[in-house]
């Protein structure tokens, strides 16, 4: 049976028009799915408003407590709720989750090496989602795992995370996996939104690494997809959010991967 | 099959001590449960730093658009995984809940009459947390119901979402409703917490509020348990949070009410 994992960015949450241009093709989908979201820029405002200095490490931010209860509050809460009563007035049976609820994403506060992260976790474990699937609910998961043990958020990203949903249901499921981010696809030529990579496997992969036509922010994306390839996921497709239904309908578009 | 539907308030909430002792207790109450919680001092705290102003008619809290997201960020979003988490440390497969999640209560926006309430929900119709009970899942939820037609979240009073849930349930439960706030029960003497009326039923009430000894603010609270009760409920008790396994276990502490 087939099942769409896809994950949407801050530039998709952050413009309530281009949102709800989404949700209404998702709503629509004719497959099992689950969407993954990040942040978009509220949790910085919010964080802002609040006083709470966002402090960034090789680009990455720091979760101190403070900062996870915005995280808490704001992805958890602010943009997750939004997502899910939106989604429940275009008629699909949305249910809204963290890592926390029904225990589906268990993680472990990163280790300190050289950065103390802070309340970030390593996804350990993804379980129990199948339950909300069999029953035509719609999970919407937010960009929150938890630490059982502590009873503890913790902050995840949310490619990390949407990537570890899809492998956990490789087993039971055609899992497509879709990366909506603000281009069309990886491009050959970072000026030029017509220059989209249509198909890339292991090998050109490493010739595009090579070539320094991959940029640096996209690696990480990368090296994820190809690590849910290995491990299961039929396919990973990266597009613009605007793109999802030819996505879907398997019209060529956006940067397919494949092994 | 016995159902405990649970209301804790603010005063639980707002201390970690009293909520984690509450908390152990309910994780281990071998029913069917489901808890419904309050949202405690953080909101207006919170709306203080965000510079949102309160605005108060004959002592409810108006909800505009920037109050709405407060409530769904800290109601839906910090306090509901908190305590989902801390659940699950202790073993209790939580699931935190709004009204719209599955679009278990869904309500109308209360319509404008002397006062405008902003973006406060009547409830219309509580469905599908009999899923979560068989699944043996234990619904954690905010006092967030949510308006299909318009795709918005409402901010709805917890001890009325406490009583809908009950009152929906009953047909497939015997439920017993609880209500935990600051007190050992309705008191005869505000005074004196040893002054605790053991049972109210509708005709000693009707003495009681002639006698003006039940005040102001547990007319509500007891008009609620009251109707519950004649929708199916098959008891209702008023106690402090820290008598939750006491009430549970019939051992007679609290204030019980039944018809």
């Amino acid at each position: 049976m087939k099942l769409f994992v896809i994950k949407i960015g801050g530039n998709v949450i952050d413009n309530p028009e281009t949102l709800h241009a989404f949700l209404d093709t998702f709503a629509q989908l004719p497959f099992h799915k689950i969407l993954i979201h990040g942040g978009g820029k509220i949790a910085t405002q919010v964080a802002e408003k609040l006083q709470i200095t966002t402090t960034m490490v090789e680009g990455r931010r720091i979760t101190d407590q403070p900062m996870l209860d915005v995280a808490t509050m704001v992805y958890g809460g602010l943009v997750n709720k939004n997502i899910v009563a939106l989604l429940q007035q275009r008629g699909s049976n949305a249910i809204g989750l963290t890592g926390a609820d029904a225990g589906v994403i268990r993680a472990k506060k990163r280790p300190i090496k050289e950065i103390d992260y802070g309340f970030v976790g390593d996804i350990e474990e993804v379980s129990g989602l199948q339950l909300f699937l069999d029953n035509g609910l719609v999970p919407i998961i937010a960009p929150l795992s938890f630490d059982a043990e502590h009873g503890t958020m913790l902050n995840t990203n949310a490619d990390t995370m949407a990537s570890a949903v899809a492998v956990a249901l490789s087993n039971d499921f055609d899992v497509s996996l879709v990366y909506c981010f603000e281009k069309k696809g990886v491009l050959s030529n970072p000026n030029d939104e017509a220059s989209v990579i249509a198909a890339i496997d292991p090998g050109s992969y490493t010739k595009l690494k090579a070539a320094g036509v991959v940029n640096k922010g996209m690696i990480p994306k990368l090296d994820n997809a190809f690590e849910a390839l290995q491990k299961g996921v039929s396919v990973v497709n990266i597009c613009e959010a605007s793109q999802l239904k030819a996505v879907a309908m398997n019209s060529g578009v956006g940067t397919s991967l494949s092994l």
